[in-house]
């Protein structure tokens, strides 16, 4: 079951900079490309940073539509994920090539992807630094996170195709004195 | 020992999303911050987007000299780095209170942090985002890594002062058709 996280917690699940999924499109015409180079740019409003280029066959959709869905992949998609990032929706139908569910978003045209963890509607906020830097600021506008999924561990990409796994947490939470009123 | 690495291999470091030390000031009078939002924003010229606002001390260091070195702490500096994040060096000397080793660096006048992983010297190459959000587009100029160092595994802060430890590595080098150029 998707379980709603208020935008403001964006930072939870991206802070840590995993690798992420970002579907265009519509449920019915969805597109998908892999993306590494993103950031929280803002805690609330929630904005997201991240680079997407005219090079992405995603790069239209997004101008066009003004929305996109960031969704987290758990480690067993690191295949699938790389896979996505090396192919491009010119040229073939992703959600069905690599058996993924679109699912209707709440907010934003785009769809969601139904095996993530995780599912971020974002509308577009700022498109000013898109010409220099293809950097899109991106605001959060609602989040789904799969309560149910067993499998919870995030991959980060090392660069060159190589996905580091999430290990243990350390909890460091106790010293957090100056940012308290974050962690409620 | 430091080994050198290519400033474009940037990505290497950081596209995994590690927290990362931000380090100011000089050898002589050095000052350091914790930072989690950041991002690759270019592979070369190596760009790197970073948020450090005027609420950090470091923010007016950083503009002041035109220069800050990035540094990876591993995970047995995680309760360092919380405690480095929710202190000031308005009041304390970091270094000092947490035993740090400032080292020069090599084209930039801040330090190096001796204890990291790896220290990425940087120069600020775009100023324009910073009024609207906090935003320092930095080029990476030189980078360092402690070829000896046993501990690797990077942190990366999932908020709320928890930390998510590096965990296995899986390899789809081999699916990396599109992106084979980088991989040199």
């Amino acid at each position: 079951m998707f379980r709603e996280l208020h935008p403001s917690k964006t930072y939870r699940l991206l802070e840590s900079g995993p690798v992420v999924l970002v579907a265009t499109g519509t449920p019915e015409q969805p597109n998908v490309m892999t993306m590494g180079f993103h950031m929280v740019l803002q805690h609330s409003p929630a904005l997201v940073a991240c680079v997407i280029g005219p090079w992405d066959h995603s790069y239209r959709a997004l101008r066009d539509s003004g929305t996109c869905v960031i969704a987290l992949p758990t480690v067993e998609l690191a295949e699938t994920v790389t896979k996505i990032g090396n192919c491009s929706g010119r040229d073939i139908d992703k959600f069905a090539a690599f058996g993924l569910t679109a699912r209707p978003a709440r907010t934003v045209s785009a769809p969601l992807v139904g095996e993530c963890l995780a599912n971020l509607e974002c509308r577009i906020a700022d498109m000013s630094l898109v010409e220099r830097y293809n950097l899109f600021v991106l605001e959060v506008t609602h989040i789904h996170v799969d309560a149910d999924k067993a499998e919870r561990r995030l991959i980060h990409h090392a660069g060159d195709g190589r996905f580091i796994v999430d290990g243990d947490t350390v909890d460091m939470g106790g010293y957090m004195t100056k940012w308290r009123h974050l962690m409620d």
